[in-house]
């Protein structure tokens, strides 16, 4: 494979009388690709059923003449605004039950058939008109962000109670299921279902769990009505760009019906607004992002697009949108740049070409000032291009060690957290920084992977509903499988099943009870680290791995099955990773704090995030710097 | 008196082949009472008017051939979903204008007729069937729990209209009671009236805490309707459970059509979301619970009950709703139970007897866990079913020392707290804690008071509106009584009487001027202690008893008459009982934190609630722990 | 001018028969001035057309017999409860679409047609009535107060559907000045526009900012209403008080309009709740306010007043309405008369002659007790009365500096802060104290100054954007000007210009880039102090005044024009003002912390805002005093 750059482009922003220079300019540069359209509806119809394509159509082949390849995108994440007018009611409410209107964009609820069918009707005519012309497609634009999976509006409602009924097939089967009659929540008919919000206290979890699961249902549905659509007159692959920490839909379920899964990077404003580091964490970063954030999506979007993946925009300055917007360090965006190229992107487009002086981003920067001068990312993006030119291809291996994210569990957790401040994410994402301090590849892995052989390792941690088949799979790997905590712990429809989790075959271990602690009162383990947050109590016969100071086992294993009873700190994480590798014959390094490996088939990148010069087995590396060794 | 135990059981929820077995075990353990029927009424009337009340009969009968008895509770908490067809507008809305809707439970407002009619009708109904089989009844489920009491629904809006009439008769009346001049805000009629919500700032005081009589008042009437229902088919007594610190309605009002006063209480729960102690507080106490709240809760209800109270819900393991739920420590379910019994309870129940592995509830502990296996819980209840067998007949003296506590003046100082961090409740709190710091037995008194005889000191604290008759009856007695700060600064209708507060016969103070303080910026006290929060000034000729270190007095004092005006730190607060005791020949004792001590007729409790072993006067008590002397 | 004293009250809130009492101690401490109706419609109007003048009337009456002068307010603060019988949607909606209604004050939308009428009818009905017999008016109360400018009613949503059609003529021309096409958010009809909330993630800024304006425009065209009926039947000046850090309307624009600014000034209740100052601050300060955030506002309105400027409400103890309501430290209510008097102020009015022992403000202070007593603050202001007596006549020089404040450029800071805590307001304060810290008289200047001849100094901190006709007279004055950050970043709809900014006439400064900071993380400058908050790069061929410890230039100067593109922290802002004081040949003071001076022609006042004594140049001064010297 060969890596590329691109970046994404709005000609409806601009002066046609520029197109063919900044094309030009572009091509100079050293990129590929470049993508367009996926804000341009009202600039496409301006009025119901007025097409104007033709200005388009001249972009693309402005684009296509400089050598470019465009990537094109539905422009379905806004709706114009004549759009409300037909559909008054295709907007989404709140939790609160308010409206979330027209005025910026992804302005729609998922469950909307007027909408749907308008999506499906502009995706037809785009895919139709220029099928035949661009190199890639993208669907929509970052499904889910500014927490748009999830609506309450009474489309939501009754498509949902539909959901139920080819679901439960019954009333008195979902009432059952749900364990209604615990405070008298039997219903009698499908259509008296509402949505769970607004209720007196909190819902029922299960309750909660399926209506999260519908909604990203629908987000499915409505990515694969397009998709169908562009397959029909256009053989090029599709892709859609998910963005950082978006959680509130399956995004595999989403990439199965996708060639390619792309995403969104922005390190320095998600440090700011969504990892959830310390404070002083957020300091040491703030000016090159968190080590391990950007990393770990890499490695899942490998995963979410079966090996096939982009960065389709990456931060090049400062954004706009953070609590606090500083500018990355210089050789920070070289570094993302080729950290994302080390997890095996095939490209890495910056957002945006150049920085719009209007509207809701006229703060975000590009590649380009929005006087056309140079930013200071383009000299980084320079040396990016012209370093891929002389790289040879790539090839990415499989980790030895694989750790499953799954979103089902990601909103069970946020249905049932039991402590104020736990998530599964922050816990998977905690999982794999110690992995990364270790000094290893970690492939993400699908919940629905049937096949583990490779892996010497395969985490599971937080996977509150284990599927029989994903259960099944694990109990015949030959990797060294570490489950918990909180495995198995709901059933199909969020029921503590009986006899008591985790029920893992081959490892005697029962969660007798289960706490939340609070955060300043961790709870130690002999030998060093702690449980932090969450803690399980056992009735087991396995070998205790980790115990507490007065004895209690957290950690036990059986073989290479492996049931971890609490939420590590960084230590006791490293201490586990440390006595599994040695036990599965991994290699390890303790790196210092800022800095991170990758290795592809042929090369080893050490990535210094730091803001200072680090010393390393390597040599001192510089303060945000990237070291490419050939091994 | 004999000490009795009891638990919550829920047939509904499980299948009826094991009621037997449930039941066994029940007895076995040494139980007593078993609680039922609060959240069944979706079970008991599945659609309207299809009554189903075999299984419940059958329940009871299991449970009454094991030698158990039963507190039947009216299922008025949770209303079957059909309910909200027939009543769509029975919920109540919150301040903000949003409806509370179905999907959990207390999904009612007081004030609506329509729902009140199918509470009389369903208690009616439950009362005829069982009246004769039951030992005693519960009405509904945690008044106010979910902060359900106040409603903005128009349902409410209409009868507190209703209300006003009947209180002020015309709305002149009410304009001139009321101040409406102030800001233009006469009323021409009494429909005009708004719920003081909503308002552009806040509302008139006056409006603000007649509204939260008139909420208070509606509870007390939805109550008494089911009282009268019960009592025209049963001669069981009948109880409600209130819910730890939750004032907005007054439980001495509705306690008052009731024969037994229980409460529900969860120490660990608490201390996390209501208790409002200090980060460093709640930390050493996360496992016990605080030491004075569930205290404070048996000597309030011991009144509200007028001798008469239960615990009706004992936690005993991990509960599920709080920020964080860790497992109490080994022993505290046993000193809890101790604790309850030590301050007179009749009963006290675990709540509940099996974990329920679905819906809201799951993580909530009970004495067996889902798989019917024993919880920790277990071997404490059983220690103590033990322990009791053996105890003596408990009769429970009159204190030395009564604190009243005015639910009016709790709405009061919500209403205006003058102060971010004040509320009536916490100032009370502090009372009482400092009374237990002093190692005494404390009764917590009505403000409907009328015969203080064979107290030594009563305590007024925060009596914002002090009607005539209490007034009258704390100046007649021989006890000392402090007043202040803040008594009777408003009237019956929330204004500021002339000559100004407090107005005391036989104590020459008034207030001048009054602040709050910054939590940052106490006031220090000659001698040792400040002032935080609140602090009054006063023209007095008084006998000074605690100053100021200007000489400004704090304290005052003449013959058995103390007005206090400022809100006492802990320090202050303990020279204050002491000095009071020292006067009034009261032996107080130092205690250590953590260590409390309570007498019964023939039996001195020290309960150690630290994790720590700590020394006393009576040897080294163990952690966690509870020493019964016979005195 | 002769200095003057008053103060506010409320004859409908008092029985007749104490009038004449009222008067005659008013008359007696000194007073002139009496502010008087201003909430009183419902006892004008009771009910709809039934006028009742009278006892209004023999008020004025009652007080100008005792040889006070009246100040009359229009009442429509207050709207009657029946004129929402007449006009239930005149009501203002806040940002999540909640009515704001009736209950308290100001319950009504600037942009209700129906409630224009009203308010020009009673204001029309006095004006013709008093309009002979009263010395000044105010029109309505506190703009503003309680967030009242903003309302997301209908009535205003097609009010600015008019503004924006009257401004930008075609909707093809508001499209493009909006830059509309970013997100496919170009309208097609003026009535298509709602109101910039309850979008899905942030509007438009060009969209936020225009309703902005077309808010404050509303404001001053309700005011003026209000000015052509008094116009028409009098003679007396008309004021308006406004409110302190209410920003939400352009006061120089109101101001125009009226021959009298006031200004209501509660300085230890700011303090608390909108100075935004440290804890540490709030503390050292609580009993004394802050020691230029009424001076800050004193020099404001001496702008907006074009000179003639009163406090309208004088804070005389402790308030009601802040967070912690402590009582001003002795010598504070004569300090802060005494310093609105310094800055030219021709009255101060004490806020309230007697406090209300009802409704809202039950727990504010006046100069009287409910019981008629004299509260603390009387003496105070009897010592101010007295010392003015004897005063001479004032008048106030042009100071050396002018700092010029720019409500739009509040709005735009506000629509678009860029880090999480800036401020436009924050960031002129902050230039103001480094002013006051040196010991220097400062004039506030409107940004429509076309003439800035007379001061040696202009600072035009942040004017996001900047008008042709102030970068002209800046462009053209001898003074030393300072620019920036962020001038004339936005055209004037909210377009980033393009050059890029500031573009300078003879300063040859470009902002290449731009971010903010985290407030952990502010960059050194070299020499001392620091850049916080928020910070610009430059291309530059000026002459670095300050740099970065990197040698980047910070402050640049050439000739007598510098631009700053850093806020700077305290050191840094003391530095630039000595430098730039130091270069002007303006002599500056380094006052200690709490200590102030102002100059009037005659008279030089030291204020000690300290809680203690504190050593200067001129002595001990005592704390909380005042010192006057004549010069
Ligand atoms: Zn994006
Ligand atoms: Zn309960
Ligand atoms: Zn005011």
């Amino acid at each position: 494979m060969k890596r590329t750059l691109g970046t994404c482009y709005y000609p409806e922003h601009w002066d046609e009388e520029i197109w063919t220079e900044d094309a030009r300019r572009m091509a100079e540069l050293g990129l590929t690709w470049v993508r367009i359209g996926e804000f341009a509806w009202s600039r496409l119809e301006p009025s119901p059923g007025d097409l104007q394509l033709d200005w388009l159509d001249r972009a693309i082949d402005v684009l296509n003449d400089a050598g470019l390849s465009v990537v094109l995108g539905t422009p379905t994440a806004t709706p114009p605004r004549w759009m409300l007018d037909k559909h008054p009611d295709m907007i989404a409410l709140d939790a609160d039950g308010k409206p979330r209107g027209f005025g910026s964009r992804r302005h729609y609820c998922f469950s909307h058939a007027g909408f749907r069918a308008e999506s499906q009707r502009i995706t037809r005519i785009i895919a139709e008109r220029f099928g035949h012309k661009v190199a890639a497609w993208q669907t929509d634009n970052e499904y889910g962000c500014h927490d748009t999976v999830i609506s309450y509006s009474d489309a939501a409602r009754l498509a949902f109670q539909d959901w139920l009924q080819a679901r439960y097939g019954t009333v008195d089967a979902l009432n059952t299921a749900w364990g209604n009659v615990f405070w008298s929540m039997d219903y009698d008919r499908f259509d008296q279902i509402g949505l769970p919000n607004l209720t007196v206290t909190e819902p029922n979890p299960a309750h909660a769990q399926a209506f999260r699961r519908f909604s990203s249902d629908q987000v499915v549905a409505f990515n694969r009505e397009q998709v169908d659509e562009i397959r029909a007159h256009s053989t090029a692959p599709i892709s859609h760009n998910y963005m950082g920490r978006v959680t509130d839909f399956d995004h595999f379920a989403v990439g199965k019906d996708l060639e390619i899964a792309t995403w969104d990077s922005y390190p320095l404003g998600f440090l700011e607004d969504r990892v959830g580091a310390s404070p002083e964490h957020q300091r040491a970063f703030a000016r090159q992002g968190d080590p391990d954030f950007q990393a770990f999506h890499h490695d899942l979007y490998r995963a979410v697009g079966r090996g096939r993946w982009w960065v389709m925009e990456q931060q090049p300055g400062p954004v706009n949108w953070a609590p606090h917007n500083p500018a990355p360090l210089p050789g920070m965006v070289r570094l993302w740049t080729w950290e994302a190229l080390a997890h095996g992107a095939e490209a890495v487009c910056y957002f945006r070409w150049r920085q719009a002086p209007f509207a809701q981003e006229q703060l975000h920067s590009g590649l380009l000032r929005p006087d056309s001068a140079e930013a200071p990312a383009m000299l980084e993006a320079r040396q990016v291009a012209s370093e891929i030119q002389n790289a040879p291809d790539v090839s990415i291996p499989r980790a030895d060690v694989g750790l499953i994210f799954d979103y089902d569990a990601d909103w069970a957790w946020s249905v049932q957290p039991h402590g104020a401040e736990l998530s599964y994410f922050g816990l998977v994402l905690d999982h794999y920084r110690a992995l990364r301090r270790a000094g290893l590849n970690v492939d993400i892995l699908s919940p629905d992977t049937q096949d583990f052989s490779g892996y010497k390792i395969v985490l599971a941690p937080g996977l509150m509903h284990l599927t029989d088949e994903l259960r099944a799979a694990l109990a015949q790997t030959e990797a060294h499988v570490v489950y918990g905590p909180r495995t198995g712990a709901r059933d199909a429809d969020f029921k503590m099943p009986v006899p008591l989790p985790p029920a893992i075959a081959g490892l005697d271990v029962t969660v007798a009870r289960l706490e939340s602690l609070r955060p300043d009162s961790p709870i130690p383990l002999a030998g060093g680290g702690a449980v932090q947050g969450y803690l399980e109590e056992f009735e087991t016969t396995a070998t205790p791995m980790f115990t507490r100071e007065d004895g209690q086992p957290i950690v036990v294993t059986d073989g290479n099955r492996t049931y971890n009873g609490g939420w590590l700190d960084d230590i006791g994480m490293d201490r586990l990773v440390a006595q599994l590798c040695e036990t599965a014959n991994i290699t390890t390094r303790t790196l210092p704090n800022g800095i991170r490996i990758r290795r592809t088939e042929t090369e080893e990148f050490w990535f210094n995030h730091c803001a200072e010069a680090v010393k390393t087995e390597i040599g001192t590396l510089a303060p945000a710097s990237v070291t490419r060794r050939i091994i």
